[in-house]
């Protein structure tokens, strides 16, 4: 009934129409057995967004109410609310300072469609329970009722339909101090009250409200994902929600689906396994390295340079991975310029070597055996290539591989560049001779792609 | 099974453990027949508290939400808004506003104790759906999540126990925003989704947290008693709640009750008849003639005097209802005191008149055939006697009452006074002379009582 | 060129034109010549208004700040700040919480209208500084530039002209932590840039603004009047002020001035002292017996009753004093309906008995010697009267008083009553009768007076 | 008595105490006449923090109160006010919402330190009044008494001290809503009550609390010099003041003496005329090319890019001047991590280049005559050399210049390479021929430092 193809080892599913085909059960054999979409293996680039009432003191981190109310209280946070508020403050207080005053949803897009990503994954809803549009299911706590009065979904999902990038959501499935949540985890989970009023119900509601083509879930670990419901509501999100195509999810439906149910696995934040995985896989990791959530105090040195952002997202495309770029916008929301500037570098960077990152995979190595930090992609497209991106621009121009065998070689070009590159064979990899580049003939700053092209 | 009395024309039930051996079931037939325990018709007085967000605009009266954002908004509540408020402001913003800083129990306990009320009704949600406790099904709209920061019913609740007033809660059943309930009036009222998660949920919750004496429903109106699930509420209340011998509840439980089923009849707001009542009914009235809820911007002339209080309460009694007398605390925790003041002086009052009030039962007659604003009451511990309270003293020391007739009167006084009173027959009634009495001599002000005794 | 009486021992002024012919001089010499003009000994009752920025922690009292940061915390006050406020908190932010909502200033004036005070005093600047007019001397620390956004003296003013009731301002001289009084006091008051910049250019400003009937100067107890340039700015109010007919001032300008020099004497707050003066005295009270500012946590007990109130008032007048009444207005702009309910009783009770109160001086005798609570006034217009009021109705209405001989008497009647009374002689006094009056027929309630008329 | 040095064409001091024989007059010409001390000279790089009330709002710029309420009002910024504040809201107001919460000075104090400036220029007080510390002259509208509670000058003094960074303040005279100035300026500046109890006796109270290196005086410009008592407070400080010997000024001193008269010269914001001065001046810039103070809604493109401020420094330094560049911080208390990320990029720059900015004089040429964006500099310390600073790097590798001379030269190296640099001559001026440098051999980036020696 449908086409698919084992890329490394995992299913992609290459067209709308034949994935539409099969009836899926609520069970994991079934949900496992669909072909992700195609488009999410190619698009390889995500923005994450994370937003919510923990931008209003945005210390610390997102988890900013579990740390000053939670079991385990952390020092800071809690000296934080000492100094500078009441005794009686509430974290639901900070509600009615989220005004959002600079939202621009267009601006976001503008900053979103330069940064490279093909996918943005924006919070619905995170820990704290406050959904960032109207749910049904969150009377007087979420972001029309209270604070920013209006929908922050809607307009991101709009302004991007019709783009190259997808919408995609992120959602948790708990809520740290839902009372209707706690008392099912004091019933053992043999209750589903929180799931059915609120977890789920919501997950139902936003699907059918803003149609994402990533469905990102999340806060599952507590549970298993028959508390969860988890696999009924896949099914139906794969036979009969208004995405049941396009959409991908990922494997955060409860902690024995983890890292091996559901769409493309996610493992642990910042997952990023250095080997080849059986399933399509994402890293999702933060430019700010502490928080997912803005901070009012992060310094320069808390962010990611793009030295430190391309290595890794190099890493992860040349493993199989997909990564997830996390921004944690302001209460008044905007991205900090910091933000902003690494994204729009990073779609600089993009623009010149993307060629050797979407709709690649991973080719039969991916770190050089010779060269650290340098490693492979393979364009889908054209099986006599391979792209190789290296860190460290050799001192002497000279830069010899282990993984690429000189017999097989018929041409290396610097990406971005059109002066001629030679090479040599050298033991059982090559030595490539870069010729010299001042800054003017450079493609790019911070990282570059050789283009190998086989015989 | 129990024994049951038929005063004026309705059931009271005089002992707890005879009222517990049925079993109800729900349907209004069974519920209906539950004596109504006897306590509540003795009691006559109680003290209705109306608190909640609402207290914190505090201008024009407790439905602020509903006259801003409603159908039909009012003019002078939306400019206050727009004077004083950003236009992104939303009702919501509010809770965090409402700091409950000078709430003591004690002090409303004493006051409560000195008003001679019986029983306290003490507002637990109101249409807002705010509850003042904290409630499993109001996830940070409730005043421990937000605002206050405590439980604003429980010590009250604790303090009364072991008092002679009961306690007693006030629960609107539906809320004018909530968007469950709205989809359920959407669906016009074939989903309950929000009766079972949010509205009868919550009375269940409060009756097993607090266990009232009094459950005073209300905002039941747009819906039928099978919506709201009242009498499978009634019927688990009446047999197996914590409360089941004590409780005593309204007829506000669906446009189908209101006024026909349940226990003591309201009816309207400010109920008063002027006539007997198959059933027991409550005039529920509030001080501040415009408002259940506190207004910062009420003047003296929007309270009842005194004069008009008693009457009213008097009118009420001699019909045999009962009052709920309305306060409505400031949003930082007090009674203001001009409501203070009247409680206490309503206090003073029936500590000399009481005996004619509590635990008494409408007369032959109610009103006084010749003078009016003369109303009877009969004492139910006593037979022969017969009480007669006036509003106006007259002016030559002389009352002339037509109910009363001569022969049968074996002695009459006026109550709180030593003072000798004489009388002879006057047509088919009697002229009451009452001795000068200077203001010194006098037991009370504002209304008193003459006590007839009969051969 | 000017007529003046002496009555008790004090100089009046009977009438504008002839007060003004003379040019006083900087010395209190000087100063004190002047004669108080009429109006103010006739008016006997004025209203006190204290509104500030205090009125919005309202606690306490309206020291407020000094409580909070001064040598002497009061732990209340701390205790309250730290429950309900973050340690960061500065008295001046809670400038931006005064808002007013509610003032209207045609309510305030209607309750004073109705008040029977013939002049009222309202608040300018209290020791916090903030002015409640737009200052020059108080950048960004007045009503305009902060918190309400309005002149809260201008429409009082403008609304009492022409009425009969005069206008009249508060000011504090010093401000407890205005840095440049403090260096003045460091400065052991040898320098004056605080009087020339702020203190006194404030009042200069006011006199020019307002116009004000009254200027009660406070705040001045510190420091000599030769700091404050007392006597200056006192010789330019009386010989070149637009009021410099109609003003009458206090006696608080300065440690040496207090209780000797200036207008009236106010000596301490309360001031009461139980024998007649040789000047013009008043005696400033609250009706909440602790604060002079609005408390959110007063309760009912915290308020004079109608009766101690009365008491308190005859007892002034008749020993020569007026009597000033204050009221705490809440920050939202409104009198507490406590406040206008005591004032309202107040108005009604002056409108029966206002004729042995206004334009009155002391009798002969002041306190009754044989029964106590019974004190005299005597109206200027009419010397063959005395006004004696009494606190008690005699249970046995005879009145046995000892100031009263019997011989000279021609008639006695209860003010608000055409009852007749009789008297006898009764040792050196007389024994009044005062036939029965039945609550319809007392003329009021609280207090009565007998006027008395001699041969 | 002392010893100065045209350099340039302007008077530096060499010594501190050869600066201070002399005794200045309040007039001009002496002003004048005063050698500006030589560390500002030498220091080339200031850092200008421009904190304040307007960083709550930070919107539009540090304006904000004059495009909010001033003669003509900015639309975008009243459209701000109207959509997120109640109309009532006052600019003081906005000081309560001021915390300074991640304020941390040693964090500020690094980032200076790491910028290469080496003085730093701290607003006190700007426009609109509010001081940064606690004045006497500004009573509840300083950095103590209302918003952040603490001094906000006095840490960054503190840590400084000891430093080769320079402390200095930012002081604008005039506030545009003072009613004292206001009242001064319809005097026509005939009176000066404004410049004596505020704008000057804060600038003496300041240069007394915090000794600053530099006083920068703004806001003079609607008024002489004369109404401002500048020179008389210019004697002072030169003659008298702690900081006597070390002290610089600016220019504006009121608009006869702005880019005439003080010390060295800014003319007008972003002065940078092109062309070599009679006297020192200064560039004063901000990295957010439209604001001085933080805007929450800045976007990247608002800001300066590296190449674009190094060009633009070094433009300045090669004509004489300084450059003073601006960041705003956060109401927090926080460097956004974009002007973190500009300065530590300058630093890095500067720890290469410095050797050709610092302590350098202008040179024969400033600009070079063949090849634009080429400027030169000359190290005081060393005759015979010349640094020429180029922002393109030539895409061959040649350099042609047209101001050096071939015959003359001796060498040519470029600053952080140790490769060696050929020349030939080429018409009036030389080829120089730079070799490949890779990425990983360039000393920077954004713009580089060719040092020339001559024979």
């Amino acid at each position: 009934m449908f086409t698919s193809v084992i890329v490394g080892s995992f299913i992609l599913c290459f067209s709308i129409q034949t994935c539409s085909g099969v009836k899926y059960e609520p069970n994991w054999n079934s949900i496992d057995s669909r072909p992700l979409p195609a488009w999410y293996d190619d698009a390889k680039i995500g923005m994450f967004i994370n937003w919510g009432v923990y931008s209003v003191p945005s210390y610390h981190d997102e988890w900013f109410w579990y740390w000053w109310k939670g079991p385990k209280p952390n020092p800071s946070v809690v000296k934080l609310m000492e100094k500078f508020y009441p005794p009686t403050f509430t974290y639901a207080d900070f509600a009615s300072e989220f005004k959002a005053e600079f939202y621009d949803p267009l601006k976001w897009v503008d900053i979103i469609e330069h940064s490279g990503a093909k996918y943005v994954v924006l919070s619905t809803k995170h820990h704290e329970g406050f959904t960032m549009y109207p749910s049904k299911y969150s009377f007087n706590w979420n972001s029309v009722d209270v604070g920013p009065n209006k929908d922050l979904i809607k307009y991101i999902f709009a302004y991007l339909a019709g783009s190259d990038v997808h919408f995609g959501i992120y959602h948790s499935l708990f809520e740290w101090f839902n009372p209707l949540y706690l008392q099912d985890k004091a019933n053992n989970y043999t209750t589903q009250k929180f799931v059915k009023e609120k977890g789920m119900a919501e997950l139902y509601e936003i699907v059918e409200m803003y149609r994402p083509d990533v469905v990102w879930s999340d806060g599952d670990w507590e549970a298993t994902s028959t508390y969860w419901n988890a696999t009924q509501f896949l099914a139906w999100l794969y036979n009969d929600s208004p995405v049941k195509d396009s959409v991908v999810v990922n494997d955060r439906w409860g902690y024995d689906s983890t890292c091996k149910h559901g769409g493309f696995l996610t493992c642990t934040d910042r997952f990023n396994p250095g080997k080849l995985q059986k399933r399509k896989w994402e890293n999702a990791m933060t430019l700010d390295r502490v928080s997912w959530g803005f901070r009012r105090d992060a310094c320069l040195a808390d962010f990611y340079s793009m030295e430190e952002l391309l290595e890794l997202l190099i890493h992860t495309i040349s493993y199989g991975g997909n990564i997830l770029i996390n921004v944690g916008p302001t209460p008044y929301g905007t991205f900090s310029p910091i933000y902003e500037e690494r994204f729009r570098q990073l779609g600089s960077w993009l623009k010149i070597n993307g060629e050797g990152i979407y709709s690649t995979k991973p080719w039969t190595h991916q770190n050089d055996t010779i060269t650290s930090k340098v490693w492979y992609t393979s364009p889908k497209a054209d099986k006599k290539a391979v792209y190789g991106f290296f860190m460290n621009w050799p001192i002497d121009n000279e830069l010899t591989l282990g993984s690429v065998s000189g017999p097989s070689l018929a041409g290396v070009t610097l990406v971005g560049s059109n002066k001629t590159l030679t090479w040599e064979s050298s033991g059982s990899g090559i030595k490539i001779n870069i010729p010299p580049h001042n800054i003017r003939e450079m493609p790019c700053l911070w990282a570059w792609a050789l283009k190998f092209t086989f015989h």
